[in-house]
Order: structure tokens, then C-alpha cells, then sequence
């Protein structure tokens, strides 16, 4: 970057930030975000803190905080110039790993890192969060964008965030009611979710001999690479809501990073699992993936959610009636294994049945 | 990055992701996130969301969310291989952006993201923010550690953090209380803090000759660049609390992006101020920087703190009073001027005296 040509003094600007360009990007989107305060926020845009009125949460309520970015898929959306379904991703993303606790959503805030600020593209990214934010009730209280050369080369950027939901303490989902004979449930992802894009993107690039993500995707008809790759992260609060305080409903787990077997157990106190992925719907984009990479199917169920983006474990004479309510609220369902003992002396985990 | 020579199938690992690495991380950094668990914290490290108590933090409780990263300084600790003090830096930050709303801190949500993940860096980071949430009586109470290679380039990170207090409703600090003749307190800063790095990394390594980060800092007797600019941004958390709930306490606001005049009117509610720079003590890193890099006045007031890390405006007639205070909680201060009326028609702004 070259020192400004008037003077031999070093400028902010001159060292690659430009304070302008943050400030531009933040009132581009500052309708969108005080669309999602509701009357709880007190503080306007731009001051230290967020603000948000904490009394009535409940009897006994729970604070549920959770912190994640949506890795990298983001350098796919960095592509081709598209960054407004990965703001929906992490918040939607956020927004299940708290319900998997029992917890509606409060508020949530961003972080944006880039090697290079585009003013237009910080807001598109902000205003994806913010249009998600509104859909599930979320206010988006605060956030920070920093632009930072060289931790970032120009044109790749990371985006963070951190939820904050809350639960009446009785109907906290910690694994406790979890009981061998548990039925489990799965709800089916709408592709990668947020998870597996390193390899993912190894694939396309070495694989499919795709040129650059525009480039249709295999077996998907009419939708490119970009257009697969960056579905939105399924939210599951909304058909979800009428089980959060159904005492047959014992514990969810959202399957991310790890895939089936790396986050089921974390729900399941101690206990284990029995899964057919037979019973998981295929889904044409993991299909392809598998294949044109060879990806043994250990390493498949590990880096990818293989179509299942949620498990219930649910008290056994009760899975009719859940999977009934979940066919009511429109969301697919299906019946995949259950709740094991784990051995004695052995870790709690996931076996295969086929 | 090679495939693994055994197979032409590809694996997580060889798509630059190892999350065996990122587990080892996690474990070797838990006793000491369990350290900063006080009597809230409902759940383990490991599980979906962390679990805080909600119940009975007060009449009319505000929750007061922040959310930052620290910037470019990162990068000096990765050239240097020393990763406690950014830890210790943004959680130290982020207290600050909570406490000028006047609340306590009550729990932290950690991020970062590696271009390629070493347990040891990440393990000294995560206790960084470890140690430093012990000291100040915060919950670490979830975190991520995300590997994305190509959006990082290896050797390069970024640490990001939320911070989430409560203030009585009552005795919240939102800029009400602020009348022109408000005399305005500051209290110094230690260094850079967190801000003006790109600037400041630009001036040592273009200006100063330094090869690198180990070599002496000018004027800083026995202490090189990275000690000097490592220095941990200063928690006012300790000596303020005493004057949280006093009502000669009008505002308050931290110094950092944007230096005295991007900050001081973001918590005057619409008045000016009238500042004067000698007021505030001068430091020899400032002084050096300045120099080396000929940055114009205004330039390296709006890019660094220059001395000052946070300033109280408080009612006029009890000035002494808070300086006494502040004195007997052992923190050094300085009068540095005065809130005044903002001119019809123009904007907030902060006038310099000299």
C-alpha cells in the first residue's frame, strides 16, 4: 500500500484501515438492525453496550450463551461475492445450539474480520444477520467490524457471533431425563449446514474439475456449486417450539462439526447410541461429494451431518405422539436408533448399525 | 497440503482441519476455564451453550452485551509466539466496554480462528482470557476455536470476545445525566491498549529499522517492541466500582478506536466537549511513534489513546471528590476539561484547547 504522495507522515489509512469505510458500512445497515429491537433494547446503535431489559425473564430463568463462526464456508461466499445466506447461517446455527438447551432466543451479536473493508459487503453481511435476526425474534444488540491487513489477506474476511437465550430452570435440557430406551429422532438438514467446508471445498476444486463455484453442481439440476454449497443453515426453533416443554422431550443435539457421532453423545449423560444412517435420507449433495472425493464413510459421518441437521431423544412410548406433532408443525421427521447403556468401563458413543 | 499417501480418498486432515488438535486444545485449557465458574454456572465445559443463573440479579436488571476482537496487536504476538496477554488484553476490553454503562461484568464468550491450529498457541491464549476472567470475578462461559485454513494464512489468528454485564436500571449509565459544565476526569492509559496496531507495527517496522519485535523499543530502557507493545489494556473495572452507583457520575467513556474525539461524544448524549491534550501525561511510546512515524497531530489523536484509557464526565461541584476517591483506590487521574453545549445546527464534536 502506497504512503499517501503530499506527505511523509503515516496515516491510519496509510497502515491499511480506513475508519471511514467501517462507519459507512454500519449506516448502511442501521435501519435493518433497529428492526430487530423489540422492547427490551434500550440503547441505540453505536454505543458501548448493547442494552437489554432482563426483568420477568421467568421464575428460575437460564441464561444459554453460545459463541461460533460458520468456518469456511464463508470463503465460498467470499467467491463469488454473496455474503448475505452466511450472516442467516451463524445466526440460524446459533440460534440451535441453544434450543438444543430448552432456550428460546434473546439476542445476539456479530463480528466481522477483514483484510480489506468493502463498505458493501460488510453491509450485505450484517443485514443477513439482521433480516434472520427479525425472522426468530432475535435482537441483534451489538456487534464490531475490524479491519485487519495481514491477518486477513484482501478478500477473505471471518464472521463471528455470540447468542444469548434464555429457559425456566425446570424445563433446562441438560440429559438428565435421558433413559437406555430412548427413542431417537432425526430432522433432516438442507445440506452442509455449516460444517465439512474445508473438505467440501477441497472436492469441488480438485474433483469435480469446477473451475470456479458458479460451475454447475453434479446431479443438482440448474444450481451451481455456490448455490448448493451455500444454503442456509436449517433453523429448527420454530417447529421445535411446541416440544420445548414437553416432559417426554429428553434431549437434542445439533448435529455440527463431528457429525452424528461427535455431538449426540454430548447430550446423552453418559449414555450411548445405536443409529442406522440407513435411516438418514440421502441427500444428492453429500452423494456426490463422497464419491468424487472417495471419502471412506467413517470420515464422511465425522466431517459431514450426511442429512440429519437435528437428533430428539425422546421417551420411547412417547415417539409417536412427537413425531405426530412435528408432522402437524410441517417438519419431516424420521426414526433413526436409540438410547443405549454404554459399556461398563467403556466412553459413551455412537454404534453403527449398518 | 499433501493427501495421505495409503489412499487417493480424502480425508478432514487433509483438507488442513484437524480436530483431534483442536480437542487437545480444549482439554489441556479446561481446568483453568473452570477456575472462573463461580455459583451461575450450570453446565460442564463442552456442552452446546454455557448455562448462567439468571435469578436475582436485581430489581430491574439490564443486561449490557459487548462484543470486540484487538485488532492488529495480534499480530505482534504471533511474530513474538507470546499469546497470554492478547487473552488478558480483549477480555480486559471488553470489562471496560461494559463497565461505562456502569455495569459488572458477569460472563465471557471466547472465539478464535487459526489459519492452522497449534494446541499449545490456542491452549496459552484460552488461559490468557483464563486468567484474566478469574481476576476480574467473570464466568468463562463458552468459546470456539474454529481452524480455517486460506482465511487465516498459517502463523495468523484473530481472538474475538463478548462480554456480558448487568447494571441496576437505576443506576445505568446512558447519558442522561450529562450537562454542559460536567468536568471531565481522565484516568491513563497503559500503552495502545488494543487500537492504533496497524499504524503502530507499520511505524516499527518501516521507521524504526527493527528487524523484528524482539529488538529495543526507543527510549524504553531494557524492553523491546513487544514488550512495549504488549503491554495488557488496563482494567478500570476495580478502581470505578467504588463511583458506580454515585450520582456525580454522569458518563463515562473508554478511549479506544477513534481515539478522545470517536469516543468521548458517543456517551454525551448529544453535547460537546472541550478537551485539552496537554492535560494528559505524555508516554514515551506515544512520543516515539509520533516521531518516527511524522504522524500529523490530529491523525495520532484519532489513532491512538495518547495516554488516556477512559474518562468520567462528572457533575462539576464534586470533581475533588471523585479525584479524591480515585486517589484512595490508588488510580492515578487528571482534569482534562469540560462537557460544553454543541453548537445549533452543527454536530457533537470534541474541541481541542490546544
Amino acid at each position: 500500500m502506497a504512503e499517501s504522495a503530499s506527505s511523509k507522515g503515516l496515516t491510519y489509512r496509510d497502515a491499511g484501515v480506513d475508519i471511514d469505510a467501517a462507519e459507512r458500512a454500519l449506516a448502511d445497515s442501521k435501519r435493518a438492525i433497529r428492526a430487530t429491537f423489540g422492547p427490551r433494547v434500550l440503547a441505540d446503535v453505536g454505543s458501548f453496550g448493547g442494552l437489554f431489559r432482563a426483568d420477568g425473564l421467568g421464575t428460575e430463568p437460564v441464561l444459554v450463551a453460545t459463541a461460533d463462526g460458520v468456518g469456511t464456508k464463508i470463503r465460498i461466499a467470499a467467491s463469488v461475492g454473496r455474503f448475505d445466506s452466511v450472516g442467516r447461517c451463524l445466526l440460524q446455527h446459533c440460534v440451535n445450539d441453544a434450543l438444543v438447551q430448552g432456550a428460546e432466543p434473546l439476542f445476539f451479536l456479530d463480528y466481522i474480520g477483514v483484510g480489506q473493508l468493502d463498505p458493501a459487503m460488510v453491509a450485505q453481511a450484517i443485514q443477513g444477520v439482521a433480516l434472520a435476526c427479525q425472522d426468530h425474534g432475535v435482537a441483534l444488540l451489538g456487534g464490531e467490524t475490524a479491519e485487519m491487513p495481514g491477518v486477513y489477506p484482501v478478500g477473505e474476511f471471518d464472521l463471528v457471533g455470540t447468542l444469548v437465550g434464555v429457559v425456566e430452570r425446570e424445563h433446562l435440557l441438560d440429559g438428565s431425563r435421558v433413559r437406555p430406551g430412548d427413542a431417537l429422532i432425526g430432522l433432516p438438514s438442507d445440506g452442509l449446514h455449516t460444517n465439512g467446508y474445508s473438505l467440501a471445498r477441497r472436492i469441488v476444486e480438485q474433483r469435480f474439475g469446477a473451475d470456479d463455484y458458479h460451475a454447475q453442481f453434479p446431479g443438482a439440476e440448474g444450481a451451481s456449486c455456490a448455490d448448493v454449497l451455500l444454503r442456509a443453515h436449517l433453523c429448527y426453533l420454530d417447529p421445535l417450539r411446541p416440544l420445548l416443554r414437553d416432559p417426554a422431550l429428553h434431549a437434542m443435539a445439533h448435529i455440527t462439526g463431528g457429525g452424528v457421532g461427535g455431538n449426540l453423545p454430548r447430550v446423552l449423560a453418559g449414555h450411548s447410541a445405536e443409529v442406522a444412517r440407513s435411516a438418514v435420507p440421502p441427500q444428492n449433495v453429500f452423494t456426490q461429494l463422497v464419491a468424487a472425493g472417495e471419502v471412506p464413510e467413517d470420515e464422511a459421518w465425522r466431517a459431514f451431518n450426511m442429512g440429519v441437521g437435528m437428533i430428539l431423544a425422546v421417551d420411547a412410548a412417547h415417539g409417536p405422539r412427537v413425531l405426530a406433532t412435528l408432522k402437524e408443525n410441517a417438519q419431516a421427521a424420521f426414526e433413526m436408533g436409540q438410547v443405549i447403556a454404554t459399556d461398563r468401563e467403556g466412553e459413551a458413543e455412537v454404534r453403527w448399525l449398518d
